[in-house]
């Protein structure tokens, strides 16, 4: 089944207020989606970033991203930099997936990673409080949030 | 400081590629801001989910919410439901601060806590995987969402 | 040129303060996406505001639009219900091209039709008063916000 | 009456299909809140468009804008860069009301101004062809926008 047609039901679902929270089908469509996806893109200049990334995406048996060094510090300026990073991404390139890091919300609101689909339509995300309050190193709330990520939609490390 | 000048340095840091993340003045904010919020609003039907907003919010010394019965389910059609709910509440009501749960993004994406200051700027935020994946109670996940989406900027219980 | 490179090269100039207004290469881009679009979407219940859509679509040698029935009375609970409508339809169907006519803004605020590509990026739109303020007929505003849609980007009547 | 309120009952009418479009009420609501903002926000580093707009609100009898040289051009690596210049400015000072003027969508899509609250909401908006479309001179251009967005919701020259 197509993600239109999951969504057009979940909307029938809502508007008839009938909607029990999501299914196993719809979360295996999202697990197969990313399964499938031949070109993951990653918007950063960010080369240590990229491979921690790629590192857990083999460690899921997933396709490895590609580096899109496109202006980014300009999705600061917005509420959800870290999605309009996203969004910038999808617009400058064709791609099927695009994980995406960056600030959650307004200055010291910690930050989020957050995977769309080709559409633009959000697959998953995790946030990661501050450096400031976590005390970790970049890369390992870089490593979490996207190990965080994958699990939570029911993906399994295969190495 | 007010929020907006905060606001302004971070993006000129931003613009000027000089930002190295948050800082502590910032997230202070946040906290001050949470602190100091007199009218809460928490956009539901469902009042066990508001109770236990309460209970956490109580632990953490904060004002107690207060519920906002509009229509909801109409967020479920956008592509960030939370979100779509907390700025609906927004439009709908005057308040300090919106504490909206719902879906992340597409159907079986889990869901999302996310708390908006009066204007609808984010502050903090948590996810959870679907019931599906984290087969743990509503009234669990509820619960550790806010607790994460203080913890995570920095506050602590006081009870 | 793909959309995409269009987008990347518009950004580096507004990044790098160089721009100078859309070119004619740009403008050219959108009628051609226009003419090429094979199945446009038009989500709305209404046969007539299809049909006065349609009339105008053969007028300027453009392929016909489908009809789309989905709730969209939801996208009235958004910011900017018209593009909600668009972007509520474009995550439920899969086309090349969707018309979604709806209120621009507040309540009061008057309608706009918006064309969106398949990925959600704003090709075109119009806007009209509140019919308390035009007095028109809402065919006659339907109408003259399609024609200038097209208009505006430079397409012609070929009958 | 709040604006809250209206669009509680908007939505409300909206959810049960009754809604008959905007009312009398609604646009004499918005036509008070122009006449009644003392802080009113042009985000651009361009006096002479400044200087346009306030010409024009004088005509109107409103009062003058106040330039925010923030920058703007960031907000052109966005889906709707009007709309993103006019929230980057309401998160970077206090107002009632912000007009900002940029891209409609996509380059190529021609010019949109447009007019938001002190929490970020449409109040009205005006779009003009691009340049290469329209040939006229830009101040030409930005003086027929804000006209246009005066009196499409019924606002009328006192000069």
């Amino acid at each position: 089944m197509k993600l239109e047609k999951i969504i057009k039901n979940a909307c029938e679902e809502s508007i008839s207020e009938s909607r029990t929270g999501d299914t196993e089908d719809e979360i295996n469509f999202i697990q197969n989606y990313l399964k499938s996806a031949r070109k993951i893109i990653v918007p950063s200049k960010n080369a240590v970033k990229l491979n921690i990334i790629n590192n857990v995406l083999k460690e899921f048996g997933l396709q490895e991203a590609e580096q899109l060094c496109i202006n980014t510090s300009a999705a600061d300026l917005n509420r959800l930099p870290a999605l309009s990073k996203a969004i910038m991404a999808l617009d400058q390139c064709e791609c099927d997936l695009i994980i995406s890091r960056g600030r959650l919300g307004v200055p010291g609101s910690g930050s989020m990673l957050v995977m769309i689909d080709k559409k633009g339509r959000i697959l998953t995300a995790a946030t990661s409080p501050s450096h400031v309050v976590h005390k970790k190193e970049v890369k390992d709330a870089v490593r979490g949030e996207i190990v965080h990520a994958l699990e939570r939609i029911g993906l399994k490390r295969i190495k």
